[in-house]
């Protein structure tokens, strides 16, 4: 069977997504869907499906629309979070919302789930119709759910490190579990191994999240692309901090509570004095343990599912490319 | 074949709908989506859907979860529509962003369009999934494009009556039409039947929207339940208005436009004034014509359906009764 490697699929899924018009009346609703479409990303949730797919099936192209049903539904929860984050900018460019106003950011999103169904329908087979538009619909309400738990959690103080990992399972996981599902299902695997794939998303999404927690901490910032400490600075009840809430004793607690408090300060101390306080409780170390057993259990399903190992060696390059990225 | 009239329809939905539990987490996204759909409203589509299927089939049972979805869908429209339009009640009750705020608005909308995909899919035959849900998105596109023209028309002086009519289809008759012809594909219709009821769906929804604009202007106060000349005092183009402005003369146009763009007046004086103009135009008549043939037309697409006329009747009934309200 012929299989190709990510980058095959990421650049055979970009080609595709580029020769979509959305030249459509009204424009005003279809040039934000465009604009957002086309800025770029790493395309990971469509590459994903495709990698699973092609563990069973070699005819990549006759899935693309539900790649692209993926893309869309995940572009669209980037353009409503950042409204309602009242983000300026993504991807270094301005946001839906900036770039036109909130009314077009609103009601280019809403556009974009219906589109986003509309793709997962197209050519998709008869027979896999029901279960992939069951895990579309369920995976796509669970990030609904994701996105509450994160703006409660911004006002809540008391949020416990297995509430965190339970908002990033359904905000950031379930769409990566998702995507190897839906692959899996139109590949035609068994209910097990595309039950498998499933979890191998949930892991791998709980520790991508980490790693971006742990390395806004201890990335190198040329690597990271990101500056060091942003969620430090803006208090951002990251696994870190609330791993060093749990963990802390009491002096150490009013030091960090101190820190998150403090309307003046300078920011480079305050970085510093948080890492500090990580470092002393081994903050770090702990989050790495986690990521590791993460990836371990992620790839201990992939050894489990029922095709020839020589398969999946691209969707576990892929996966490894993406976890040893930057640490 | 037993069939049921639309208030024992509506009645059987309602109860169908008041069962419903949204008592999950988080309670912040899901409580907005309870208030939303338990304000009440005439559940038209709905009772629409179960018509239309109770014309092929009896069971009417087994498809309330399908009208459920279009009532979802159509209360996300409403929520969605509201936040946009800053309208601060609905049904005499504040608006979602008033009673929580902008974000919840936001989200629980988005929740809404998920729920409303997964109860169209749940229990749904496998033979109609496809069609269905084609339908469905395809509908839900549509009235975003609609809302999409509604607020471009909104800022722009030169709409014509026939961009008018377009953007009722889209904002408003789509959903009728989509209804109507959900109920016949999953009662077993023929295209043909199906999609002449759909037909009958777009000219009651244009038949609909025409009378409101009439109302508004010559309803009698005490049947219609709003104020009369509100659409006047605000300056929306109705019907009513932009017809006019397409038939005065040069004079009776600039007396128009004086009013239009009046800052200080007698708010009673503006609409006996602006009524006098449409009573000269004789855009009542105009709009009671077009109104009739929209009516008509559509009872003639429902002669044309292939069941026998008696099974026709409570539908033509609840269109009739409809069509004939405060008028």
């Amino acid at each position: 069977m012929k299989q190709q490697n990510a980058k095959a699929l990421q650049e055979l899924f970009q080609t595709y997504l580029e020769n979509l018009s959305y030249a459509r009346e009204p424009m005003g609703l279809y040039k934000p869907v465009e604009y957002v479409l086309g800025i770029g990303g790493k395309r990971i949730r469509p590459t994903l499906m495709l990698l699973a797919y092609n563990l069973f099936k070699e005819d990549v192209h006759a899935v693309l629309s539900q790649a692209m049903a993926l893309e869309t539904y995940h572009n669209f929860t980037l353009l409503h979070d950042d409204l309602m984050d009242k983000a300026d900018r993504r991807r270094g460019k301005p946001t839906v919302h900036k770039q036109w106003d909130e009314n077009a950011a609103i009601l280019s999103g809403d556009a974009m789930v219906m589109l986003s169904y509309q793709f997962m329908m197209k050519d998709c087979p008869a027979m896999y119709v029901r279960p992939v538009m069951e895990v579309f619909s369920q995976t796509a309400l669970e990030i609904c759910e994701g996105q509450q738990w994160d703006m409660e959690f911004e006002r809540r103080q008391d949020v416990t490190a297995g509430e965190y990992m339970e908002m990033i399972r359904l905000k950031t996981s379930v769409l990566l579990a998702g995507a190897l599902k839906i692959g899996a299902i139109l590949g035609g695997a068994s209910e097990a191994d595309a039950q498998k794939l499933y979890d191998l998303g949930i892991r791998i999404g709980l520790a991508f999240q980490l790693q971006d927690d742990y390395l806004d901490v201890y990335g190198d910032p040329k690597v990271f692309g990101k500056n060091i400490g942003g969620d430090i600075l803006c208090n951002k009840k990251t696994f870190m901090l609330i791993t060093a809430f749990e963990r802390a004793g009491e002096e150490t607690k009013a030091e960090l509570q101190g820190w998150m408090t403090a309307e003046q300060y300078d920011p480079a101390r305050k970085i510093e004095a948080v890492t500090a306080i990580y470092n002393k409780e081994k903050i770090g170390d702990i989050c790495l343990a986690k990521i590791e057993d993460y990836y371990k259990e992620g790839m201990g399903l992939l050894e489990e599912v029922g095709v020839a190992s020589e398969y999946k060696r691209h969707l576990s390059d892929f996966i490894q490319g993406w976890m040893h990225r930057k640490l």
